[in-house]
């Protein structure tokens, strides 16, 4: 089949409305990805949206579903973004979602600087020194360690494009949310909704959702708890519905 | 009954442990109080704690049935010390706690700087200039609006007091998380525990908790939520037992 190379597989996105290109030797998208792409504010309508640290494009995929937005997702790793082009292309979504391989520190300069609504960014999660594992592949390790993007500089580059009064929003580990809360601050973005994830009822948080406003006034909320599995180790039905898409 | 003064009850906590002395004129404790003495890492057995904006004596109380260190509640209203002092001699507990009446900016000269292994302190909520209505009893205005004590200085006197490896907790609204954290790391006191408490299940959290220890490494953990009431309105079964006690 022509639009798969290697080990690459076509996944199913929500339900069978999306198809996604992912390899497990290359790079798969996480669940957290496509929480903060449901956690995000978009405009339904009208709008510019950047997604740093791109991946396959999970997060552009699951937006174009729920916005007619124009789309822009920034990937590093040539070899992921030529995942994510053909995943835009296999779901006919060209005209919505535009690929760039690019670097996101220097990304405000060629796309503009205050130009766009919203930004999204998964970015590496992990601190380069903590990269133990000397068998994992190259391309999980740029995307999962600060090799070649700090969050600071993620949070900087996220801010440069926004326009005053835009969105940032950002997934992260909990135990980075002091780092992100700084950095968010020291580059004008104000945080105003946080939703901490937990694996389980009755466990510690392993996942944030932040969103900030550019320019905004302090005004902090923290939204209720998100729960990935219940007592029978089954998806909950909010993160079901996320996954999936709305049962009829 | 010599024990109270003017429209004064003596109410029970923790079943029929202990008795604290309320006013509904001049201060009754909180529910946020009582969630912060059972939030805090207290020693089992010796140590120093002090209790900043004590109030009518509610948290010293409550940790004393957790504890057997010594215990020092500081509170600046005369009235809301006096009652403390009653409440703490009809429970017996003259030898474990003591109460001072005074201004917490100044305490940690009076009690000796680095010398105290926990404190705590729930502290006025809200800015002095949000003291809108002007009918509230001056004792409620006090102990509610930062008009003696600013959260930041709050925590500057946390920290002054504690040894280093010594942990300061606090209760506040989710709003000022930002204000804290950065008020804690100003004066070294890293966050290590927060707990948000949610009112029920699906609503945002109305009240944070949280714990830092002077000079501790970073890492963060976001505790397991908690919530205070069940889809029937009445207590869930954590916060019924952090009042009352367990059940046998």
């Amino acid at each position: 089949m022509e639009w798969l190379k290697d080990d690459e597989r076509l996944d199913y996105l929500l339900a069978e409305d999306l198809r996604i290109i992912q390899s497990p030797s290359v790079f798969s998208f996480s669940l957290d990805a496509v929480l903060l792409s449901r956690f995000v504010s978009v405009p339904k309508n009208k709008g510019k949206i950047v997604d740093l640290c791109s991946g396959n494009g999970v997060i552009p995929l699951f937006l174009s579903a729920r916005t007619k937005a124009d789309i822009t997702g920034v990937e590093l790793q040539e070899r992921l973004y030529d995942m994510a082009m053909r995943s835009v292309r296999y779901n006919k979504l060209g005209e919505q979602i535009q690929m760039i391989q690019g670097d996101v520190k220097e990304i405000p300069s060629q796309l503009g600087v205050e130009q766009y609504d919203v930004v999204t960014c998964n970015p590496p999660y992990f601190l380069a020194h903590e990269l133990s594992d000397k068998n994992v592949s190259e391309h999980y390790a740029i995307a999962r360690h600060e090799i070649y993007l700090t969050l600071d500089e993620a949070i900087e580059s996220a801010s440069r494009l926004l326009k005053q009064g835009g969105k940032a929003a950002f997934v992260h580990r909990p135990g980075r949310l002091l780092d992100i809360v700084t950095s968010m601050r020291k580059y004008r973005l104000e945080p105003k909704r946080i939703r901490f994830v937990y694996p389980k009822f009755g466990k510690e948080a392993n996942t944030l959702l932040i969103e900030g406003i550019k320019d905004g006034k302090p005004d902090l909320k923290i939204l209720p708890p998100l729960y990935v599995y219940d007592d029978h180790n089954q998806y909950t039905k909010e993160v079901s519905e996320i996954l999936y898409g709305e049962k009829q």
